[in-house]
């Protein structure tokens, strides 16, 4: 069998399904998961199809032909197709916090991500014997005021020279280039150590111990340029205390941030997640 | 514009999705939701539809009709039809604690429950005055071991007098009898103060104390003759440490099982929930 | 046996401990509980003591005299101390959302406050039934841009003739008057429905939903001059997903902001809040 | 400053806390936290204190000395006395399943446990090359029916060899034998892939999908003889639903499974765990 996940949005219209699910039946296809949901303040769209194929009779580029002519030009669709068992060619972004990189490298090995991890990218050369006990190539780009311009650029030659898709700035702590933004729209994954959107910028642990919150949290968000207003992929909270000195808050702020970070990462590599105005459509 | 719901399992097959989908279309109705999932162990095909159809050419009697012979005899199915805003009949028995009875009457009371109450019973007249102040009847029928078949006669008597579709136990102390098990099957809703299959049996908070558990929890259900091990609705926990008391459990639970009883009841209401092999699918 | 609670907080110094427990055991008390902390980042000392003494050999005035004497004016110390058992004198404040007033009422009723309530004051007359149901005296103060003065003027008259201790806002649509504030230092109850300091201001589930989070929260504060800033007794959360309408949140928040503001209330009336700096220690 | 903490255990009495903070206080000593609990129901006072006191005048073996001649023996107590900074010496027990000794080394890695490691024993080979990666000895002692008593004899060998104070078995599939348990009363701690007491035994994620629960858990706790039955130290939760695979529920176990146990390690390590009658008290 050849299983496929189909991802749509268009302006919301009678019959949407009924054609798409059809098509799928006309071209003997079994409809396996059918995910959809209308944003009905916007008259939006969406659904998410997985559907099965005889392996024999199916070419996927004809299937793609065939689907944008009946289905997807005329409903007007934003729509992708892809292959399930493909795996997505990742990158990490790293600094010297090493508790999720730890995280995705673990599940990476245990083979848990439907991803191809080429390199680490990271601008400190701390966390390099993680990689290589990982074997995964490394490469130190500092990044400082004066060198931007060329980080950026090593940067961008190796994410295209390896074909990456995804970016996972997994506690990198300098801001991606709008450049590098532009050439990955929603393909850049950031986890902000905070329950956004309370506690924007630097540090949000010192923000949350002073206003003397209850519950902490961590959000993972795609970037975009505006810092930390990307949409929400995922968050996820815990409880604190007066007793917790900023230290406790941190340390348990990392079991968040590592595990929100993986959640999203899988979320995105299943092709769960979709994007519009800002917002996120996650199918779980 | 005339709402429906439609609720379908069945052996899974290919088309189903595809026939049912095209059928709604082919009836002038508009799919607004779909909810469907696959249990693969099993083979067996659940499905949630919410259609919208014109009111002025939609006749709901015809609708079924076709609607059987197309499609539900053909994937031989098990289905059913719901009205949207038709109102379900519900009789809440009580016994004394009270904090579960003034959630339910309290969303009834500002129009949240898309239901009709038309009395309580209660083995004790305890509660009566909550009712009173609902303007809601209260029927007192004790029960005790000599008058059990009696007092089982009056409850189906007055279920029976008020059409009564479903029946929320709001902790009523006692056991329901097996007549009135096989009169609502799947229609009778019980609230547990324990995370099931943790502390069946009467004294949970007991239980969980002397176990030292770190989370309580509450389980709602539907009741079967096996008692504490009906299909499950909807849980929730909460933490505990060893400074709380019984005392401090028991009160802590009740939060739980208030918000855990009225969201089963809510999933209820609004048609989201099937049963079979003993579990729920619920679509939230 | 007579129990009594000493709160206790000051500028972190060796021997509080010590002298302070020492004092409890020479004047015949037992010590039943003890939560300390201090916040190191200010040198500041917190300590909530329970005591037990035998009836018949103690004064509360006389022991609060040698206290003072002995250990509050050498550690220059603020303290208090309570009664067991003594009920704090209670307002409530509500506009026309019923859900928390129901929560309060209920647990009021079945013993589980340590609270007198006298009386509800409301801008809007709709939720008089309520009261009456529950005999309570409910005053109608309508509050609008030309009555502000008066209005006030009659909410502190009915507060100091039943000599009110503690005000709970219980969704109170108004914002209270410095007056009153003035009147009542980290003594007004509010809930808020966010999680603080996400979304302050009127329509925090408009602005949620906008932001797509997939948690939201509310939060139950002191109320000081600063709007939705006051320090933060108790805060919780739910999880929500994209296909939660604005109204679904408010529906979801509901069930987040009864049971956030009842555990506040509670916290406050056993004595398990301090106060300093803006933020709260909760000893739970 | 040299820091200790002091664990105390006892039949309750009065004048324990005035007694014991007072003789700190005598010896110069500044008492930091103090965490104490009365179980009321069976009479025994707990009691965590941290203390601190001028390096040069204190003498770790000469405080023991007096504390028990004046205070232990007095009111007999079972007592112990740490100094903070001072590794415990752990030994990891693992199988197959890398994701809990991945977040143990990780954290390790960077600090945040007060522990030496100085080895890991298994069962299988596999996660060896983690072990090496992270430069700590990995000793492979199979077990089987038949070499039960000579892999035991191993084990202890090595664990004595290394003056082991605490035994961490993460996701280590094989029964602790009970010689072993003997020589590490209340000091081995076992990671169980449920919400304990629910579903004990050894699928606990097969039972879980079966009964259609809406939480899994997992649970960590002390190893007794009896099976699944020891103290609990730590547990927590995540909702799952009728969507969920039996190995999505493994997975979103892995997750539990990890933070629960380095929790529940952490608490251990810092002295915050105590048993008695087959419960903990956790000062947290």
């Amino acid at each position: 069998m050849k299983r496929i996940t189909i991802l749509i949005n268009c302006n919301d219209k009678e019959g949407i399904i009924a054609n798409t699910t059809n098509f799928i039946h006309n071209n003997n296809g079994n409809i396996v998961y059918i995910d959809q949901y209308v944003d009905r303040e916007n008259g939006i769209f969406f659904m998410r199809l997985e559907s099965e194929f005889k392996k024999d009779t199916f070419f996927l580029s004809n299937f793609k032909e065939q689907f944008k002519k009946s289905i997807a030009i005329p409903f007007n669709m934003s729509w992708e197709v892809y292959e399930a068992g493909k795996k997505t060619r990742v990158a990490l972004f790293v600094s010297k916090y090493d508790h999720c990189l730890y995280d995705i490298l673990g599940r990476y090995n245990s083979g848990e991500l439907n991803a191809e991890i080429p390199f680490i990218i990271s601008n400190h050369p701390d966390l390099k014997p993680i990689a290589d006990s990982f074997k995964i190539d490394f490469h130190h780009i500092p990044v400082h005021k004066d060198n931007k311009k060329e980080a950026e650029a090593r940067q961008l030659d190796l994410l295209k020279k390896e074909n990456i898709e995804l970016i996972v700035l997994a506690r990198y702590m300098q801001i991606v280039s709008g450049n590098i933004i532009a050439h990955y729209p929603t393909s850049i994954i950031n986890i902000h150590h905070s329950f956004l959107p309370a506690f924007v910028g630097a540090k949000p642990y010192h923000s949350a111990y002073k206003r003397g919150v209850k519950i902490i949290g961590a959000t993972s968000h795609y970037v975009t340029e505006e810092l930390d207003a990307g949409p929400i992929i995922e968050q996820d909270v815990t409880r604190v205390s007066h007793s917790h000195s900023i230290n406790d808050l941190v340390m348990k702020g990392r079991d968040l941030e590592k595990i929100v970070l993986s959640t999203a990462l899988k979320l995105h590599l299943e092709r769960k997640t979709m994007v519009y105005n800002n917002k996120t459509v996650i199918f779980t």
